[in-house]
């Protein structure tokens, strides 16, 4: 790097250091606590989303997503790959064809094009992060005949929310 | 998506997911603790690293640092940028010209060419997640006239080790 790029380098780094402390649990000063997705679009149930990293700069974007009791995420699939990590709470997910029990700090992989659905157990909330790709693709909903495929598993079929 | 194509996809999805649920604190299942960097390379001291989520489809890798009580990452920047959430413990960090206290569930953003140092508090250890994108720049270290830069902040000064 010349000596230009370096104090340009410099002015940028010391320009927009940030720190956003945790408030309350799992909320955060300057994070917007969202809608999970627009209502009526895909089945869901008192689900928020936090977007706690969106930087230009960085390949990937990171989300918190919390779930009430019995609260559920949509039931899909897509291409791009979700790296989760459970922050707050115990609830149980669908990964492809399994159901797993999640607790805090528990990692969670879900590979492209694995069905997924999050829920949070009766009695607690459900927070966990979750790592994608900044350019990603939309995601699928199950037809007819994917929910059927689904519901051959009586552990899936007992699980799932539509 | 065609027929073929849905099937595999299926297949795919079925077969690689996967939980790690954590053993002990910020210990994972299946999960290796590594050493920070090759001893001798650059300064530190009592960190460990763990490669929480590595995958060829994902644009960004997800580690884990630790930091023992008073232990220190090394004092570095690079273009790429960090996306940091506290996980375990309270310590302090250099972003840029400034050293912030951090504690659980805090998000640090550590921009372009920022100069960084995390360091824990003498009685805790120090835990931090670290989002990068999985195609990045070696980190730089700071030469003699970096370092003058950075001891013009009394602060910067006395935090810092090198």
């Amino acid at each position: 790097m010349d000596a230009e790029n370096k104090h340009a380098a410099d002015k940028v780094g010391a320009a927009t250091a940030s720190l956003r402390p945790q408030q309350d649990e799992c909320r955060w000063d300057g994070v917007e606590v969202l809608q999970y997705k627009q209502e009526g679009s895909a089945p869901f149930r008192d689900v928020t989303r936090q977007v706690l990293f969106d930087d230009p700069d960085l390949a990937a974007q990171v989300r918190y997503f919390e779930m009430q009791p019995d609260g559920y995420s949509t039931l899909e699939r897509h291409q791009h790959v979700h790296a989760v990590m459970i922050l707050r709470g115990r609830g149980r997910c669908l990964v492809g064809d399994r159901v797993l029990d999640v607790r805090e700090h528990d990692l969670v992989n879900i590979p492209a094009f694995a069905w997924h659905q999050f829920r949070a157990n009766a009695d607690t909330p459900l927070g966990f992060l979750c790592v994608v790709n900044a350019a990603r693709d939309k995601p699928q909903l199950p037809d007819e005949s994917a929910l059927a495929e689904l519901r051959r598993d009586s552990t899936v079929a007992a699980f799932i929310r539509t």
